[in-house]
């Protein structure tokens, strides 16, 4: 069957694939120096923000991804103080990172206020830790405040990034990931989102041959559902500054006084283990090249 | 943007969401006794068939499904040699479940012929097994079927079947769990697809307490991606006849003989993961009656 106009969708190009929700009223509207944000109101899936007219967050699916891009990176950090987000200006990765009692500072770099202008008026959930007094919200390009950042002043960097095609494309790339090597401390670590296994390998391919070249020591591939993004499988990549991935927080897991809905001890061994297909293609990435 | 004649759409109207992949080419179209079943051919996906309407089967991630629907009920049990298959007329859970050395004899008994007429012609890989001498593909009414099947005299039950709305919703009733469980041997296992967690639960609360009033000791649900169902989020669950579910033969996986995609011991132990909203739910399903 058609659609009728009632639905906003999203044409993945080169998944051949669109995803469509219910609901026509438009909530928010903004054409900033950067890009188009839209807000429109769904019929079950609550708000949903899209940029430049590819989806970017739902209020009924959203907790997946940002619980995803940041507690498991989190627990595997021995003691996370100083975080940094660039991109993440629906602020949700933000609010969990301040879950975690052991972080004392971040600080989240978008380049692009309306984002967070949106957040604040459709997201407001998303949006209840801004006043923390641990974070500091910049709008400015963040691949420029990566490069300037002093050596060894992070522990973990989150790369809550759009997708590697346009803007986002640089964030991909050997020299980005050489500045937040610099950046890291000893025991840091660095995870991006990576896209769909299963129709964008050669992103992944990209990631993990670039976080070598910029001397990361070791990278793994955590996977969880994503219902709004295309083939709703989605994915997110960390690196390691020095020593191997693996290990994990686990009792700090277990006994943790925060709430989640997605995420516990058990999804993030889980989220770790990599499909038959996916683990050959990784030894061949890490081994050669 | 609006989707021209280009693309083939399913509208998952409880979800309030629609799944679209580009293609109009119509290979296969069939109007039987039971059902609509029409194949296409896609730009990315290769060949989509969809019955009454929904998405049912792709050529590019069908994987994803039968081999969740086959190797993890398979190796849980300790000696699967006689198995049953309701529904599954594409024949591609035939072809994972005849992977298995231990199989002796499997019945697939799906009650549209049409269907596997349809795979025959456009998935033919799937059918690559039909002609094995343990198989035996039967066109009859599954549910009359196993109603009749002697006590016993089944290892393990595959219920691969539409949604629980319409036709198949006799499958998810504790009358037909309770047919199972009789034809089921000691170690007896029966699984399911369950449908997506996202959007699902009541659907998954139901098979919880049909399978509990069926006389089943134990039930474990497992969870996959598989992009062409609403949310690309699914799920099968797995029914006890005696004992707790937990362990599986890891060393046989370890050292089978058959490929798979997406299949391994660490994608099995990962799949049976619950995501902390699961956990909570299925806790008090399992507790009350």
């Amino acid at each position: 069957m058609s659609l009728d106009d009632n639905w906003i969708t999203e044409v993945c190009e080169d998944g051949g694939s669109a995803f469509s929700l219910k609901g026509e009223h438009k909530l928010f509207e903004e054409q900033s120096p950067y890009q188009h944000v839209e807000v429109f109101e769904t019929d079950t899936y609550g708000n949903l923000m899209l940029i430049d007219g590819c989806t970017m967050v739902s209020t009924r699916d959203n907790f997946l991804y940002h619980e995803m891009m940041s507690h498991p990176v989190l627990f595997m950090h021995p003691a996370p103080r100083r975080v940094a987000i660039i991109g993440g200006g629906d602020c949700g990765t933000l609010r969990e990172v301040l879950k975690h009692p052991e972080v004392r500072h971040v600080t989240q770099i978008d380049i692009d206020e309306a984002v967070t202008r949106a957040a604040l008026a459709h997201f407001p959930e998303l949006c209840e830790a801004n006043d923390d007094a641990r974070a500091e919200l910049l709008f400015i390009d963040g691949i420029q405040w990566m490069k300037d950042a002093e050596p060894g002043s992070l522990d973990v960097i989150i790369v809550d990034s759009t997708d590697p095609i346009g803007p986002g494309e640089v964030l991909f790339t050997p020299e980005f990931y050489a500045a937040c090597h610099r950046a890291l401390g000893d025991d840091g670590l660095v995870v991006q989102q990576s896209e769909s296994p299963l129709i964008h390998m050669a992103v992944l391919e990209r990631m993990y041959r670039s976080l070598k070249a910029a001397r990361f020591s070791d990278a793994r591939t955590l996977f969880f559902p994503q219902p709004i993004y295309p083939t709703g499988w989605w994915s997110a990549t960390i690196g390691a500054k020095h020593g191997t991935l693996g290990e994990f927080r686990r009792a700090d897991v277990e006994t943790r006084h925060f709430g989640t809905t997605y995420y516990n001890a058990a999804i993030h061994t889980a989220a770790f283990a990599e499909p038959e297909f996916f683990r050959k293609a990784r030894d061949e990435w890490w081994q050669t090249g």
